[in-house]
């Protein structure tokens, strides 16, 4: 959006997300139509158009929410007092709690996930690369203080990201439950910590 | 199947799974019938299900066998006389190169793997039990040879498993093309191999 929002705009658009994602909740990204939202916020589709374009940027907006609150989740623990190697350890294990309490747990916000995995990956590979940054720095924090001994924190931080991806990946969390073999990830911080160069345990 | 398939049978039978792979790759999975099969093979739709129950149990029989063309590779790559750290490395490149070609370039065959995905996880679980194994027994010599220092080799193969994913996943090799950001497999490769404890470079 090009033009200013003032506060009530501001507002207007929170109130949309909100609803939407209790609608989503409720029964599902697929059956939810614009006309639902703006008749349980007592207002006309075309307002509700005035600030989302589609259905799709609605739902791109509740999952920048929903994502966000990961993120935020990830800098409270890169600004903790904990150690690097602890601090990467509870970021894999936030992260996946996270993702799986509100992406796969929760089955009808699932349908949100699968549309935006498939429709707008440009949102979810921004979040990605937020959480790219965080982790970098706090493997950086590790590098200063000689916990950990890598070339260069962003690849290092681009290596760990790519091994939580079966227990933070959405689609994963959901495909490998069950699963009689495989990793288990106390085991995958371990052996990435040690990917990491870090000696203790 | 619990009936017992003579030569002419099993003949037959790879008949149809060639036609249904050649009809995937030029006209894809959706768009193929049991009926096209049937045609195109000079046999009768009633044949066809002689073998196959269901157009589902075709693309399960024609998935499998091109997962059992990666899993001979990575069976030829645990046999071979590079040391096992060589042997973790071009057992993940062969693995990444391989799924890319048959799954990823070949935009039709993408569609298969969808279905197999969505429809037939319990073949996919096979496959990757099957590399699990092969993985490590790698590992283990590994241990054996004091190339890897690590708890359990089982374990260590999980790890590394999960650690491929972003680029031997079919969804991931799509998802992740032209990503700005994150492992480059080389480097992973680097990561994991440290995982297991080894010093070399």
């Amino acid at each position: 959006m090009t033009f200013m929002l003032d506060n009530r705009d501001t507002d207007t658009r929170c109130r949309i997300v909100a609803q939407a994602e209790a609608f989503f909740r409720q029964i599902g990204y697929t059956k939810t139509t614009v006309a639902d939202i703006a008749k349980a916020l007592k207002m006309s589709p075309a307002n509700v158009y005035r600030f989302f374009d589609s259905k799709k940027a609605i739902n791109e907006a509740v999952a920048e929410v929903m994502m966000r609150g990961v993120e935020e989740a990830a800098e409270a623990i890169a600004a903790s007092q904990a150690s690097p190697p602890e601090k990467v350890r509870r970021f894999v294990e936030t992260v996946s709690r996270m993702n799986a309490e509100r992406y796969v747990e929760d089955r009808r916000m699932h349908e949100m996930v699968e549309a935006a995995l498939d429709e707008s990956w440009s949102i979810v590979e921004a979040h990605l690369e937020r959480l790219h940054a965080i982790l970098t720095r706090i493997i950086g924090e590790g590098m200063a203080r000689g916990d950990f001994d890598v070339g260069d924190a962003a690849v290092a931080a681009g290596c760990v990201q790519a091994g939580m991806l079966k227990f933070c990946h959405p689609r994963h969390i959901m495909d490998c439950q069950g699963m009689a073999f495989g990793a288990q990830m106390d085991g995958m911080i371990q052996f990435m910590l040690r990917g990491l160069g870090w000696r203790g345990r």
